[in-house]
């Protein structure tokens, strides 16, 4: 995996998805469209919502899949499209339960207009996705999407009640990253694969592959969150250790660390002390656990690498090994912390 | 309509449900295996979910409605199971908009384990249901189910969003009940119907009949909510003045009363003062308002008792006109109090 990419991780717009950037723009249009399909009295929430929460990474791998595969065609916008809006959905319901203010610098939707109607507003966008994807006219889609919305919603209860549990494992862990991130872009990838009409093999390596890869930007997320600078990455930081969410980094930590410093770092965990930069690299195993974790993240994107090989040499192809080699990099900033 | 029908209304058991009893039982263990499928982390929680929340009230009008239009199914039965955790899901958001603590004397999700995991429970019930829609194999089933679900939240969006809001008119007030309540019996009756194969015609009365009997019991548990009482309905009344919702019997007043006593209601409504019985009760045009709504709800009933004119005598379709004379008779208490 070459690490010599440079990237400045505040500029999500620079993932390499220039090649698509006509496709993205339908999609975008197409979720202008949806809003205009709620009631007179919804469509400005779902108007708002729509422009302020999603980055269009599950369309744009849709589309770069579709390509890939065999030809980007109207389906792969439609579930480009849908997968927005559940993955929209779920952001509406995660700052509530994070009770968040601001998203990307904008009122959120609770913060707007309070929780209640900010949790109708979820379920109606996870609804009526629901039900576009029924328009397809192929059970499998709906019953995949379905299935992966829940597996998201499933991860998220799965971490909530985990929380401050030191017996949390790393296959727990890894257990709930799959649910909660990786669903829903092994769905993009799986699905836009199937809508290629692909062999079976093809379909479940192209699942892999969106698998992998939303475990390793996870892994990326948590580290982070425990060691990034707030300066740079302007967002709120080490929010997981305060709210008792044990990521890996933390989970290789107290593996690693010896016996006294194990038992300081679970004290401090459970009664919720605080547990800042200073404390943590104090620690004589602090950067060896967080390179193992960026280690297991870069493995990840290798093993997502050798899951493209089944396709034909394309640009599309490429692009999406692009989107592994920028995550690399931005594992590599870490890395060098 | 019979208005002699002696109801105690805090027994919902004695609605005409004993033609199905083992079918309901059925639906029982039926989500009771559902919550199986959950992760196991997940299920106890939606154990408790499944044991508490829902009256069944949409399993008992599937397999009704199945039984009159051909026989009942195990497709009946699987599609009373998916509709009531999709009632259950909304169940466990309302209580979280509500805040409230308790569900018929028991705790709520919200209340037992924070609002936070309650988002994401409901969330995977709703997942869950929409999944299990696409085990049908036939589409039309999995879009009318997520159509509705779409318009229980669009529903209760609308009614939130009008808290408050004077310029409410009957025809809104309609536009929103319907979507809140009646798209979800509606799809109950309709698509048990469609189940059946009968013709276009009369899964479309079907629906109707559905739709009505949903916004007929709404307008009841409106009235009962301003002029129930609290010792008789075992339940919190007039709670829907203090947050604002404009209900038919209050439609009616401010439209009948007299400008002088409308301006001092609409005043009391905007700045949220107390509107208690006595005050209700001193307004000349408070009692026809009330008999207004109760012949509302009546006409329903009798309208959804010509829907049935369509199906074949039978037991089941003597049940279903059974549960309209039960709610003309829950109607005739409240107009007599």
């Amino acid at each position: 995996m070459p690490k010599k990419f440079k990237i400045d991780p505040a500029d999500a717009r620079r993932l390499p998805f220039a090649l698509v950037d006509h496709e993205l723009e339908q999609v975008e249009s197409s979720l202008r469209d949806q809003v205009r399909h709620f009631d007179p009295g919804v469509e400005p929430y779902m108007s708002y919502i729509c422009d302020t929460a999603g980055k269009r990474i599950r369309p744009a791998l849709c589309i770069l899949m579709g390509g890939a595969s065999g030809g980007v065609t109207a389906n792969h916008l439609k579930l480009g499209t849908i997968l927005e809006l559940i993955h929209m959905a779920t952001l509406v319901h995660d700052d509530i339960i994070d009770g968040a203010s601001t998203r990307r610098n904008v009122a959120t939707a609770n913060c707007k207009w309070g929780e209640g109607l900010a949790v109708l507003l979820g379920d109606a966008l996870f609804s009526h996705a629901l039900m576009l994807s029924t328009e397809f006219d192929d059970l499998v889609l709906s019953r995949v999407i379905a299935a992966a919305s829940r597996d998201v919603c499933q991860g998220e209860i799965l971490q909530t009640q985990r929380r401050f549990d030191l017996t949390l494992t790393r296959q727990d862990y890894f257990s709930i990253i799959e649910m909660k991130t990786g669903a829903l872009f092994a769905a993009a990838t799986e699905l836009s694969a199937y809508l290629s009409n692909v062999s079976g093999e093809t379909r479940e390596a192209m699942k892999d592959f969106g698998m992998k890869l939303g475990t390793a930007y996870q892994i990326y997320d948590d580290c982070l969150d425990l060691i990034g600078s707030e300066e740079q990455f302007g967002k709120t930081l080490r929010t997981d250790l305060e709210k008792g969410k044990l990521t890996l980094p933390m989970l290789y930590l107290l593996e690693d660390a010896g016996a006294t410093q194990r038992e300081i770092l679970q004290k401090r965990i459970i009664q919720q002390e605080e547990l800042d930069l200073t404390v943590l690299a104090g620690i004589a195993e602090y950067q060896g656990a967080i390179s193992r974790s960026l280690h297991r993240a870069e493995t990840l994107l290798e093993e997502a690498e050798g899951c493209l090989s089944l396709l034909d040499d394309s640009d599309y192809r490429e692009a999406l090994g692009g989107i592994l080699t920028f995550l690399a990099g931005l594992l590599n900033t870490l890395q060098k912390g």
